[in-house]
């Protein structure tokens, strides 16, 4: 999408064809700075220190981590060395896995001298393919949300408000991101939107990232406390809820941030249709209910702490108090308040999840 | 409550017999500052500058405002400039309003020798009155907070776990509070208990005040981000809800600070009671129900910033976002997902509310 008036992808190869260039997404909204990727350990070091975040892009920062390691030396101990370092970066992410996989599968086979331009190609067809998966999300998605503009095409001058949480947008994936996919088409598309955008505490994805990169698209939006959706939405101030997913389980249960449970359950209470996106690599078929999928404690000053910038330009952390804090940082949707799926195969119902 | 281990009020009268002396509750819960208000010019600085906040609280400090002027000068025409002076800190308040009301129909009507001493008399009695309606609501919560220890005694070991929203604790009354007295009385007659504090955002009276209140008078508590309880909840780790209010309407619906909204319907999706405590005087026999009431829209630079401490030990406030936010400040509770009123009268139904 958009950054500074440019078409941009998160992840992109830079001129000399062999480094690649990412954002460093920790100095967001505050810098745009770009950094380019030219070794093993420098891309190890962009998905540890969360330069890069959200599950496709780690699995595309990966794929090209691969990718730099064999440029220097395309040798078999060299692209073992390079999996398990870049595995081991972020353990628990389920994509990062899956793309070092790939890479190896297609890499390890050949002769170390054909391991290179074969990385290199596949690494551009993962990062092509996340692309070809959120437009065919985003595709779907904006069949909902014309259809809610033509039911409000009575009065004009309202925009379709939608709700997210989080970010699922082109910052967490190569380009379109998967929540966001849909609203960034109608925008595109001339269908009038506005975004409320849950700040998503503890971490403020929302405030942060997901408010930053609809302002450099130049979609209408507006940042809210997490407390706040409820309210607007028994007010009729929200006309569809938008969100990802981290996990989907066999049943349509959503495993996604902390908070969007509540999001899901004061829309059911308001006839707020509710939609989760997601590509069909989210579905965990190993699991059949959410109350199976075990939920991250993170650092429990996430919660205690918040940063931001000071009225002298600076970058600072403030502490919020003294006392101990828990930091879970999702919780799981019941598939009896999810309205519909949307994926890269169409719009779903929990049912037919796994029948397609 | 105990405050630096010594039993406090957040409002009392100094030594001089003259005076009163309150916290400045904005430098919470970073530094223990008491000020002693020794003009009407200063308490109007308090109120309005919310040294002192929440409804009783801002009541008793006015009716002392009283005090102070007339112990200057007992004439009328004063009395009517204090009064006035003192309605015009914060004008939404109703307890505020309330409070002069009281102090004005005593003093009045007295010759202006008489005046001052009835005026501290009256002013005291506000007090000692506002402490007798908390003790009472927590007298009838504590039997709540019993009824669930007695369930749990099976796994002796287990706290009742008990979420609350914001504060509506001591720092809001003059002692006790509405929403923490149960759990104070509970705390002190020796039944385990344990309280998720939600943050509160956007002003995060739950980390800074709540937590603070809870850790000076040694009850165990956890701070939350408001998007944790919903999981808490599914996970069976909160045995009951209690929440002060803003206003209740005739129905039983109940207006309290954002987000109350959306714990009250993860309460009843998980069948976790939820109860509101509350004096009578928050009812408001005028408005038929929750939608009637004007929901306040604060400053938007509470969404978008924070305040907090720093590691060099000043208090600054970062700023989080450049995009626009809206903050509205309360939202409304509809009277089928409260399990029941804790009033100074005992525990009702929202049916009985209105027929005592």
């Amino acid at each position: 999408m958009k950054l500074q008036g440019v078409a941009t992808r998160s992840i992109m190869l830079a001129d000399d064809g062999r480094s690649v260039r990412v954002l460093d997404q920790r100095q967001l909204p505050w810098r745009i700075v770009f950094e380019t990727l030219d070794s093993l350990e420098k891309t190890q070091v962009a998905i540890q220190d969360m330069w890069v975040r959200g599950a496709p892009l780690i699995g595309a920062t990966a794929a090209y981590g691969i990718c730099l390691a064999l440029s220097e030396d395309a040798s078999t101990p060299r692209l073992h060395q390079a999996y398990e370092r870049l595995l081991a970066t972020r353990p628990t992410a389920i994509n990062l896995r899956w793309a070092l996989d790939e890479m190896f599968q297609v890499v390890e086979p050949l002769p170390p001298s054909e391991r290179v331009a074969a990385a290199y190609a596949r690494a551009a067809a993962i990062c092509d393919k996340d692309v070809m998966l959120c437009q065919a999300m985003g595709r779907h998605g904006l069949a909902v949300i014309q259809a809610i503009a033509r039911e409000k095409s009575a009065t004009p001058k309202q925009p379709v408000n939608i709700l997210t949480h989080c970010n699922a947008g082109w910052l967490a994936t190569v380009d379109y991101g998967t929540a966001l996919a849909p609203i960034y088409m109608a925008h595109d598309a001339g269908v009038a939107v506005h975004v409320w955008v849950d700040e998503t505490r503890p971490r403020n994805q929302g405030a942060s990232l997901t408010a930053f990169e609809l302002a450099e698209h130049g979609v209408p939006h507006t940042v809210i406390s997490d407390n706040a959706g409820g309210l607007l939405m028994q007010r009729n101030e929200v006309d569809l809820c938008i969100v990802g997913a981290d996990r989907v389980t066999r049943n349509g249960d959503v495993c996604n941030k902390v908070g969007t449970y509540l999001k899901a359950l004061a829309a059911y209470d308001n006839a707020v249709p509710f939609y989760v996106a997601l590509p069909y690599t989210t579905i965990d078929p190993t699991m059949a209910q959410g109350s199976e999928i075990p939920i991250e404690e993170r650092d429990p000053r996430e919660v205690t702490t918040m940063s931001g910038q000071c009225e002298d330009g600076a970058l600072r952390t403030v502490t919020l108090t003294r006392s101990s804090a828990l930091n879970p940082a999702f919780d799981v949707t019941p598939a009896r308040l999810v309205s519909g799926y949307i994926t890269e195969r169409g719009i779903l119902q929990s049912d037919a999840l796994l029948s397609l």
